[in-house]
């Protein structure tokens, strides 16, 4: 079958490469014959050896009825999201590795996909090479999932694990992730959590049939984590992770929140370091089950894509059913309402004020620590309940960070 | 569609359970309505909620054709070959959780589906509720797999990270895990990596696509492990785990065996713990992808069987190419011709020579060995090199372990 590129960046020539260097076993193995004959892009790349393949035109894919599926690896919303609902509504697949695309049109573009009777896919847009969205919408489909946490970022988890390992400042880590080009210039999306919010939103929406869509959602990133908190995380056997999470609670609402959290030595997503991802999913059935592997990466996002490629071809003739609904009214809950217990680090605090409101708490220590700063884990509660108490007994808060219990 | 379920044993039990109490879900996920309608055990199960379902008569499931699929939770090669064949030739799909019929039966299985046009699944047959087959053959398709390593024993592990963290004996950790119901009064096929090996050599078939039979394969349990291994393993930041692995070699050839591994502690494999399983898939795309979670378990086992039988209803008309061919002549390598380092623990024996024999080694300590005890790490050569060596320099070998590069 022939396959268009649209996009031939990091992913998109991966993904060129990939069919051509792998199309023996692709055959072999599913059956199918893969064939790049057309690549978008308005650059030019001479002495590229898919260059003869190459057009600045998106009317040369649109109106070509040879081919069959059309990879998407532009990013950005538009004109992706165009140039795929017109490639849906002419019946050809589409495969996606476009997270900003798949978070907020996800929903349009399935209903397209449906409407056409061909498949919309997008595995490589959470977690890269790491098999995530098909695991959880067919291996676990006999499962109610309860809850999702994500290390999806490899950028933050790179810089975290930097402070962890090495005793780097955030600043330095930022730096040193800037010059191995994990990080952009503008490191805002990464270390900001907005990346992450986009995965975890997909999974939401995949793991609780309606779209979550990205705006709104509660999102902290790491960039005000120090290396005290670290080294107070270290001294209770736990490190700093942002996790990226969504979960139903007890009122039947959707939790998706993004931020840092203490995770315990013992939890397998402490051991998830640099630029690797890793995604626990919890079933009624199966219990915790982890994906891990590398969460970005030419070849590995480009394998991501691929599979979903050979998936369309294998079943050209359909695909039913894979997807979500359209967005419920009130079905997010706030954060405040979740239950959790919160790491607090603070200056001139009064102990006696604290044990009266908490109960008796341990205090953490850490090497270093100024005469009047404390650190303390609340009990479990609502969030919001723990901030009025925090409040009520005017801390000074320094940092407060979640605690995870997985 | 209408399920029948052959063996109401733990996993057949859960099946059934998680159909009726999911349902719901499952229609709403994967837009199929399934129902148990029949099941067959030589048992009776009086006051049981699926009492009116029962049979002891095969006949009641394969000439009944308002059963589409047929799930296989007997276990054992006989009677289950023949009922899953004559489901097979009847047109039914089947689904099974019993890895000796898959690792023993698998290719003729398949090729009847095939030629009958039916589905023949399992991903519960290697990992319990974690997906790894799909994943492998699935996500993974647009890859050339290279190795596959597994902790694919949760009894087996159970076992170990008593002795790793609780420093019980072998003996004394498998009596717990009998307390437990974790091992079998007969514990061979778990201990001795019996089990493991039908794991492996599923996977195995799959990745590189020829029927690997578990006869002939080199197989070493965790038996012989005592406390001064662990002891010497720890003293090189390494644990002991029970590796079920398959490799392509560089002369085509396959390895697979099981076999006790020191894990450095920063692979994640080393923090798979308890009756936990996980399997680390390395592809040339992806790099290293892991799949990580509870190996065995009603629930969970029963989940992966239900993906599975959702599977077969949502692609009711067809399955095409998942699987593998039959064996091929001389494809397996010798364990003796693949590289590895071995740790060597040994008794009166003389530095010099071993130096002499290796380059200069670096020897291990532990607390409490004994004065003319020595420990060492070899370096990396074919294993029937290093084994010649060994004999060559007439070393009194205690105990001798590969070491692990994942």
């Amino acid at each position: 079958m022939n396959v268009a590129i649209m996009g031939f960046g990091v992913v998109g020539s991966g993904v060129a490469e990939l069919i051509t260097k792998n199309s023996d076993s692709i055959m072999k193995n599913s059956n199918v014959s893969l064939k790049v004959t057309r690549i978008l892009d308005i650059r030019d790349f001479p002495g590229n050896p898919f260059e003869g393949l190459m057009t600045k035109s998106f009317e040369d894919i649109l109106n070509d009825d040879t081919i069959d599926i059309v990879v998407e690896t532009m990013g950005g919303v538009k004109p992706a999201f165009d140039f795929v609902s017109s490639c849906l509504k002419k019946g050809k697949h589409v495969v996606s590795s476009n997270k900003e695309l798949v978070a907020t049109k996800g929903y349009e573009l399935l209903q397209l996909a449906r409407e056409n009777n061909v498949n919309f896919l997008f595995e490589a847009s959470v977690g890269g090479g790491i098999p995530i969205i098909r695991p959880i919408s067919r291996c676990l489909a006999g499962n109610q999932i309860s809850e999702i946490a994500g290390i999806l970022n490899g950028t933050s988890n790179f810089i975290l694990t930097k402070m962890i390992v090495d005793g780097m400042s955030f600043e330095q880590a930022l730096k040193l992730a800037q010059d191995k080009g994990y990080a952009e210039k503008d490191p805002t999306a990464d270390v900001e959590g907005f990346d992450a919010l986009r995965k975890i939103c997909i999974l939401a929406s995949l793991a609780f049939g309606n779209h979550v869509y990205p705006d709104g959602i509660f999102t902290e990133g790491i960039s005000k984590i120090t290396l005290d908190d670290v080294a107070y995380a270290e001294s209770c056997d736990s490190v700093i992770k942002l996790i990226a999470k969504t979960k139903k609670l007890q009122n039947g609402k959707i939790l998706v929140m993004v931020s840092p959290c203490f995770i315990k030595n013992d939890s397998m997503l402490s051991g998830v370091n640099g630029v690797f991802n890793a995604c626990l999913v919890r079933g009624d059935a199966t219990g915790d089950v982890l994906m891990y592997g590398k969460g970005a990466g030419k070849l590995a996002t480009a394998s991501a894509v691929v599979g979903d490629v050979i998936d369309c071809a294998v079943n050209d003739d359909k695909r039913k059913f894979f997807g979500w609904n359209e967005p419920k009214e009130n079905m997010l809950a706030d954060y405040l309402e979740s239950e959790t217990a919160l790491y607090i680090r603070a200056e001139k605090a009064d102990k006696e004020k604290i044990n009266s409101a908490f109960g008796n708490i341990d205090f953490l220590t850490r090497e270093g620590a100024a005469e009047d700063e404390i650190a303390f884990i609340t009990p479990v509660m609502k969030e919001g309940e723990l901030r009025n108490l925090l409040d009520s007994i005017g801390l000074n808060v320094i940092s407060c960070i979640r605690v995870a219990d997985y």
